[in-house]
Parts: structure tokens; C-alpha cells; sequence
């Protein structure tokens, strides 16, 4: 509420608002038929002011997935990492990643397959983020097994399948319907730890804040 | 084994190639950026041959859509929905439909999104076949609640959760490797069933056949 001017977080703004109109027309057209005008053209700024930001239309792509992957960095891993609680750290994990799925219509999001567009260079680095991250879920159900209170399930099919119930909300979800983003992600969330947990580890979980 | 022709099954063949092998391409470069010309070379026939079977790229896309739907309705509705015990159903058709999801490296289940390319009177045409899909699935979810076998979850979230949990695996899954179709698509829906279901309401449907 301060009439304090902030520079970064402007910036910020900026570049959410050029990655998620971005993301929505690429998604809609696919990324051959999209042109750089047609972005600048829905940003309301010309093309020029456009490339005052990206450099051209694979940098905007690479852009758009390394913000997503930034957001799950700042958002999820970085605010989750340290919840001692794998059951925890797992809930906590899908109700914040489902918070910026579905966050635009979900464009960002599912974006995803749109990284074959990009030459081989800046989509092995995506691929390694998303490795990473893919591998930070993992590991939690990993610490999960270890201590037996994970059901008689492949680690692999596990983590496939969290993560996708994660990146199918904005897929059916809208904005402004009779379901919040934040009771979807609950009741996806609370779905996911009864199919993976056995019963008898889990309720003395309960006690633990939900943030 | 017999080496009598069976027209039926060969037309039924040659359709599933042709859907398949386009709805790859068109996955793999766009519906925009993909020709006739393309998918009748990749087929090894000529652009008029492929013409003998289809009208135009319209009318291929909303083939494929068709035999898509077609083959929910044989090998998931059709044999399941005589199955009286909802739990059993449930299970049943989440295995069978993931079946069909990840045959061919999931090229046909995983174009729906191109559904946008169709003319309003073939997108309304396949839109009322999904919508009739999805309310098979709801209402088994629907007689689960009416027993209070249901935890408590939202239906509409429920219904599209558990789609989406189907039609995940072919995003990930690889025929050949590690671990087979089957196996996955048993432990996803043990993962949906024990997530949904209360435990008291279950055990008791162990003894039903898994076909």
C-alpha cells in the first residue's frame, strides 16, 4: 500500500506479464504459427519494445520455461526443502506447485511440451532443472519408503503420477467457478497422501501447521 | 491363427494405422504445420490413396478424435459398466482406459488439445462423447458416495483427478523399459482407489475377479 516506487519487483511484474501473455498465445496457436508481433501486438507495445526484453522468439521460450522453473524454485522447493516432515514436505510441495499451475490459466504450465521448439543447448538446461526438481519430489517419497510408511508403489510410477496430479489442475480448473485454486489443491493434494501413505503412519502427522 | 481374410478387422487395422501414425505427427509438429502430403508419405501411400480413406485434414483430425472415442467405448464403457460393485468398476475401467492411453506411445489419447482445430459442428460432436465419458466416470464416483465409501472429496474434482491420472501415464511412460504398461496402470489405480476410497468401505471387494 506504499506509494514507495519498488524497481525490482516492477521488473518483475514485467516479465511475468510478457511470459504468461506469451505463454497463452503460444499455447493457443502453437509456437510455429505465433510471431513475435502478434506477442508485442497483445502486450500493447510495439515489436522494438518487445526486443528491448528477449532477443527473439526461442529466447522468449526459454524465457517463459525458466520462469516457470524459477517460480517452483522460490515457491515451492526453496519454502518446503526444509519441512523435517516427509508427509509434510509433500502436501505442502503439491498445494504450493498447484498454486502456480494453475495461476494465468495454468499457460505457463503447460507449456511444457513446447520445449522441443527449443535448440538443444537451452533445452538441456531446461531438462536439467526440471530433472532436478523431478528428483526433489522423489527424494521425499524415497525418505517416505525408507521409513515404511509409504504403500507397495514404484517410486518411478509415484512420482510420475504426483507430479501429474499436480500439472492436470489447470488443465480443467477455471478461475472464478464454484471451486477455489486452493480447495482443488487441498482436496488433490489430501487424495494423493491417502493413496500413497499406509494408514497407520499417518494421523500423527496432524498436528502439523499448514502454511 | 487362421489364414482366412477377415475384412473387418483389416479395414479396422489399416484405420488404427492411419489414425495413429497422424495423430503422432500432428502431436510431434502441430496441426498448422503438418500436411497431407506428410502424413500420406509417412504412411507409404500416395496423397490420393490417403484421400480414398479421408476428406481432407479436418476430417482426419476428427477421425482420429472418433476412433479415440471409439475405443473408450469398447474396451473401457462396454465392459465395464454390467460390473455391478462400483469399487470393482472403478478399478476396471481405470486399467483398461490406461490401456488404450499408452498404446502407441500414447499418440491418439494425448491429442485432444487439437480438439480447438476442429469445426464447431465436429468439436460440439466429439465434446458431447468426452462429456458422456466423463459422466460414466462421475457417476461411479457418484454411487460410491451414495454408499459412503467415498472420503470426502468433491466429485468434480474426483472425476477429473482420476482422468487425469489416466491420462498422465502416457506423457511419461515408455513401452519396453523397466516396467510394462500393466504393471503401471495397476499401481496407479491402487493409488486412486486407496486415495478415494475409505478404508473400512474396501477389503471386502478383494474377492471380485480382475479381468
Amino acid at each position: 500500500m506504499s506509494a514507495r516506487r519498488q524497481p525490482a519487483p516492477r521488473l518483475n511484474n514485467r516479465r511475468a506479464e510478457i511470459c504468461r501473455t506469451a505463454a497463452q498465445m503460444i499455447r493457443e496457436r502453437g509456437f510455429d504459427a505465433t510471431s513475435v508481433s502478434d506477442i508485442a501486438r497483445a502486450l500493447g507495445i510495439t515489436k522494438a519494445g518487445l526486443y528491448h526484453y528477449i532477443s527473439g522468439k526461442e529466447a522468449l521460450l526459454f524465457e517463459i520455461m525458466s520462469f516457470g522453473m524459477d517460480q517452483i524454485d522460490a515457491e515451492v522447493v526453496v519454502p518446503t526443502r526444509s519441512i523435517r516432515d516427509p508427509e509434510e514436505r509433500l502436501r505442502q510441495l503439491m498445494i504450493r506447485h498447484a498454486r502456480i499451475a494453475t495461476r494465468a490459466q495454468g499457460a505457463v504450465a503447460q507449456l511444457a511440451d513446447e520445449i522441443r521448439a527449443l535448440p538443444p543447448p537451452a533445452r538441456k538446461k531446461i531438462k536439467l532443472r526440471m530433472r532436478a526438481y523431478f528428483d526433489f519430489v522423489r527424494d521425499t517419497l524415497a525418505e517416505l519408503h525408507a521409513a515404511g510408511r509409504l504403500r507397495d508403489i514404484d517410486l518411478t510410477v509415484a512420482t510420475f503420477t504426483v507430479l501429474g496430479m499436480i500439472l492436470w489442475q489447470p488443465r480443467w480448473f477455471r478461475q472464478g467457478g464454484r471451486l477455489t485454486d486452493e480447495h482443488v489443491a487441498v482436496q488433490v493434494s489430501e487424495l494423493a497422501l491417502a493413496g500413497l501413505l499406509r494408514p497407520q503412519a499417518r494421523a500423527r502427522q496432524r498436528g502439523l501447521r499448514i502454511v
